[in-house]
């Protein structure tokens, strides 16, 4: 037999993804004095694992998940080990063989093509086949006859055979009506039989031809080949639980938000700003290059206790009231608020947004104004004091009259899930598919995670923002739950030293439950709630610097505009909020003022929507400079590779070497290579790591590396 | 109402382990649309953590259990957390406080008591007892009235009360037959009564007195106490799965072991030794120190194809064979060899050497000689040829004729099973308590968690210690599955860097699946199978280091004797094995013969038996020396304090300074303290945290110091 001209043409790298095999049932790796005793292999400390499988990690189409495992088994056998894996519309996994990396860990990859849920799990045993050609390879070095072991082969082969007959005649278009010809067998079939025939015959005691091809054969890549095809998994060890990653569209991984307050979007003053009003800013805002328009609360604001400018108790009559005091005799969270318009007025911005390029994300705010629908419909959602009334909001000794939180402990709060979904599913009926959600991390984690995945069962492509600044384990647990993106402490990390290392906890896959496994930050110089410290100067190097890096560092990043742009920062006495807050009065903006700000937004935004890699927040890896305010980072995807110098010091020019890894790119040390400043068009030649670079913030305090080989 | 005199006399310090509450039914962590939608708390990255939970931690009877959690839940009440714990003897759950840490990160211990097999677990939920008094605190703080809050704190003090009477009744003794008095009525009751009254007084607009007292009682320790014995635990959260600490007996820490083969035990040339020669052994064995006598297989040899001296495939007659080739017509692993003695023989040997304070460990091999009874009685045990014949024993190219391997994957697996379970069940009748067990890392895991947990509900008592020198995580992967003891890399381990970086591994607890939970070593400078490189010189000082570290750095450990410690050093050429090895002959040794290295073996014995510090091997803690070969470290336990010094180099004289971490030891830096060598019984007053030592191996290489303040 000339096994190179039987065997069919297929190669190995084909290999991993043919054939799509059933999954054979799970076997408990527990012991116990069953069938599963003499399954040999443990599969152990599976990465990525949050919170051990509870909950998926995260990725959009396209992504690579990377999986790795311990596989360990008793003897000195060789093992095998697969990764399975299915997108939950299909029946059957799909697999990927695993590679032994080093001291028993496995590792393998597979991409999530499309939206949904995924599952995947581990699949090992021991490889019998490999084992075999192992020890004959050993004994054929040493010089021992082996026809004892081909006709074991032959044994193995015969399993190979069976295995490649049940696969092939499931798979293959029935014959129809004729003889089955032996045209029909398939290859892989024919060969095994005849691979079997060969080991039997080479084992008989005169055979010198047959054995020595046997042999031959028996070491053969395409030997190996067949044993990765048809592979004997006797006893194997399944991972439990099953493992799920949660793929949400790629605006998740990639958005750029902009935060407005429609009220104010009037350019007369005095007069209440529309939706319609809306749709004319939508080209300014269009051109900075943002793709997301987040609003405020849009619902009927109450009456009751409702609060002035600056938060004051004593509202004057005409005052707007706090968008975030919702309900009235007009409706609640499903109703709009009428002096913005209708909801066809609403559905009519958001079609007008979309031909911009640009969502419009919806607020959730789950709290209401005493003047609330939900308040008398359904006053046992919220906790009554010992004289019965109402409680209203309190964080002690404050007392927040004008809002009455929702009580999640109520007995009915099945009902008032499900009227939640009722709210959310007719946001999504209005055609919102981004929600940010405000002050999440003051509802149970048990809620969110059931109504976010019931919306997403009606609208898979819904994605929410959790607006938690709150503790680390309370956002982290916000992100498992199902949240796509959320808020970050960024607005509070100022220094190179503080950045580096918030950074790297958010992007780096240390540890099995590393946060860029599920939680994508979407970093927000200023806030409507938040005008911080950094900013109190109005210093407009500090606004361009703080701008640039939350565009640069996070692929999600978003500004409150127009206060933002305009560099808004007087501040409340002795606190990190706006004097004059749009929260509680209406501004009148000038809606048509450029400045350089404006300017970076605008460029900045362009050059993110032209490089994949801003395109992602996980590909960062910081650069040495020597120099404790300049902090360089590397971006790349692919041949995208971006260098990103920003002096952290708005008041002074900063100068050091910067230190590329030119090892990791491929530019060796003697090979110049050139930067070019997408900022500036400004092109300079390097070579070799260490280069100089100098910033001076009342210049422009960055540089946007492209680097070109 | 005087609190302090209705409230009942016992201090906070007690309450953690009153009252041993029955457990609530377990809350389903997971969101579904039952009644788990108001468990607000969850409970993550439980430590220590073995495989999800899979596996228990280890510990001997009065081992400290920490146990720390995130406990995390939405919004701003405070949260209450409990450690659950039971041996398995007990039907109720006690319960310990869980202490805030940092970060969300709560924790709390328990002791261990007795042996068998402890279940914990983690119980959280929101402490609206203690929100609501640190509630009342700020607003009280700010001058405010809170009448209305004390009405709340009533409707609390109700629950408290329920569940006060609710337990006091189901605990105290019935009242026999007369009518039941106030003074039966419990302490906490009455006093909560008052204390509801006295808030619903305090809240009436005219009383004032009232007012103040219920404010004042609010505040007070005695109300946490009554919040903390009788909580509100609504909507708790459970931890799963239940955790697992098997608590082996005090021996499984701490022994000190001595292999020998009985069969050299013989004073006269040409004799073969017995039991007897044994027993004769047992008085200079027990002057040594030595606990744990260990005997390498004791079961009739096989005749066919038998190894001669030095492994030699061509046996003369009359060579006694290889211990490891077990079973003859005379029988298999549940016989004993004729030359030996008896089981009554052997019995006896067990029951003299219990007088000399030592057990006996059997050896565990589960492997026959062709002539073991299993060859023809259970010839589906083995694997066979195409052929028909059984299946040799090989390591690809090598051949072991002498052996033939079980074959665990046997379709007959289950009787495989019973009859080990029936072997070893047989030696727990003999009154063997200790099994040393032949390379357990080739038969499988699945097989060893059964087979252990079987033994020890015959035989609680009863140890395994696994002979396996293998792969990392294949040694890890049998300790967890239920081996007490595991030899270890110390063997090879030599330099001062190499040992305290394996040493870290070891017993540092730096991870929640750190080996330190459930792997404990037992170091072997040399055994009959390992003559390692590092003591083929034969070099007394190297014996004395090599000796002094296993004997210091581990609570287990042992030799093999009296190859080590008369210093038998010849190899076997190119191989780290001894020449002439006892495993193929008879030897003939001096058993009266002593020097330096039994010097110390029996004093560095006695010094173990006296200080607790030595029995405990995670309690190491390493000092910083400025030379690369001289080692320090403390091991402290309560007050026994003791800083070993060794001088890893066996032929130089080394000097440097020992930095000592006087601030942990609450020794101050002007404070002179005494350090005693307990070796030599030379005496230090040192003073500081840096102090000269030097060691001359030629000498005595090491310091064995006992800190005296």
């Amino acid at each position: 037999m000339n096994s190179k001209k039987t065997l069919p043409s297929r190669t190995r790298s084909t290999m991993a993804s043919t054939p799509a095999l059933a999954p054979t049932a799970t076997q408990p790796i527990l012991i116990s004095a069953d069938l599963s005793g003499r399954s040999r292999v443990t599969i152990q400390r599976v990465s990525p694992l949050l919170d051990g499988g509870r909950f998926p990690v995260k990725a959009i189409p396209g992504d690579v998940i990377a999986v790795e495992a311990d596989v360990v088994s008793d003897g000195h056998d060789y093992l095998a080990a697969r990764l399975l894996y299915k997108h939950a519309d299909d029946t059957d996994y799909r697999e990927m063989a695993m590679t032994l990396l080093v001291n028993d860990r496995w590792g393998a990859s597979f991409v999530v093509e499309k939206t949904g849920r995924y599952d995947y799990t581990i699949e090992a045993w021991v490889d019998h086949l490999a084992t075999w050609q192992h020890e004959i390879h050993l004994k054929v070095a040493d010089g021992q006859r082996i026809t004892s072991e081909l006709l074991a082969g032959a044994q193995l082969i015969d399993g190979m055979l069976a295995r490649a007959e049940a696969f092939t005649t499931a798979s293959a278009p029935k014959p129809k009506g004729r003889k089955k010809a032996e045209e029909d067998t398939h290859p892989d079939v024919r060969a095994l039989r005849e691979m079997g025939n060969l080991f039997r015959d080479g084992a008989k005691p005169t055979a010198i031809d047959q054995y020595n091809e046997a042999v031959s054969l028996a070491e053969s890549e395409q030997f190996i080949f067949y044993t990765k095809a048809y592979p004997e998994r006797q006893h194997p060890a399944r991972y439990t639980p099953v493992l799920g990653v949660e793929v949400d569209r790629a605006k998740a991984g990639f958005s750029t938000w902009y935060c407005l307050f429609p009220r104010s979007a009037s350019r007369e003053e005095g007069r209440h700003g529309t939706f319609r009003d809306v749709e004319g800013l939508l080209p300014r805002i269009a051109d900075m290059g943002f793709d997301v328009l987040y609003l405020p609360p849009i619902h009927p604001i109450g009456t009751a206790h409702r609060k002035g400018k600056n938060n004051s108790v004593a509202c004057e009559p005409g005052e707007p009231g706090v968008p975030y005091g919702i309900g009235s005799e007009a409706g609640g969270h499903d109703a709009i608020h009428s002096e913005l318009g209708t909801v066809d007025d609403f559905k009519h911005l958001i079609a007008i947004a979309k031909n911009y390029g640009m969502e419009v994300a919806m607020d959730l705010a789950i709290q209401v104004s005493p003047d609330h629908p939900w308040a008398k419909d359904h006053p046992e959602w919220f906790k009554k004091r010992p004289d019965g009334t109402i409680q209203y909001a309190e964080n002690p000794p404050k007392k927040y009259q004008d809002i009455y939180p929702v009580y999640f402990e109520t007995d009915d709060w099945q009902n008032l899930w499900l009227e939640m979904r009722r709210v959310l599913l007719t946001w999504g009926s209005w055609g919102v598919r981004m929600i940010r959600v405000d002050n999440p991390h003051t509802k149970p984690f048990a809620f969110w995670e059931w109504i976010i995945a019931e919306v997403k069962k009606e609208y898979p492509d819904m994605l929410f923002l959790s607006e938690a600044f709150t503790k680390p384990k309370v956002m982290q647990e916000l992100a498992k739950r199902g949240f796509a993106q959320s808020y970050t402490y960024y607005t509070w990390r100022n220094t190179k030293a503080e950045l580096e290392e918030y950074m790297t906890e958010l992007t780096q896959k240390t540890a099995p439950d590393s946060m860029a496994y599920y939680f994508r930050p979407n970093f927000w110089p200023t806030t409507h709630d938040i005008n911080p410290y950094s900013l109190h100067s109005g210093h407009e190097p500090q606004f361009l610097i703080r701008y640039f890096m939350a565009a640069t560092l996070s692929s999600n990043y978003g500004i409150y505009g127009p206060s933002f742009e305009l560099m808004e920062h007087e501040r409340f006495p002795n606190k990190e909020e706006y004097l004059n807050s749009e929260k509680y009065e209406i501004r009148l903006w000038d809606w048509d003022r450029t400045n350089k700000l404006t300017y970076l937004i605008g460029l900045t935004n362009r050059i993110r929507h032209e490089n994949a890699a801003l395109q992602q927040t996980n590909n960062i890896r910081f650069c040495a400079v020597n120099d404790d305010a300049i902090m360089a980072y590397l971006k790349t995807t692919g041949d995208n590779r971006l260098l990103i110098v920003v002096n952290t010091d708005a008041y002074s020019r900063r100068a050091g070497m910067v230190q590329v890894p030119i090892w990791e790119l491929g530019i060796g040390h003697d090979q110049p290579y050139q930067v070019r400043d997408l900022l500036t068009n400004a092109q300079y030649t390097w070579q070799g790591d260490r280069n100089y670079v100098e910033l001076d913030p009342y210049v422009l305090p960055m540089h946007l590396f492209k680097i070109e080989v």
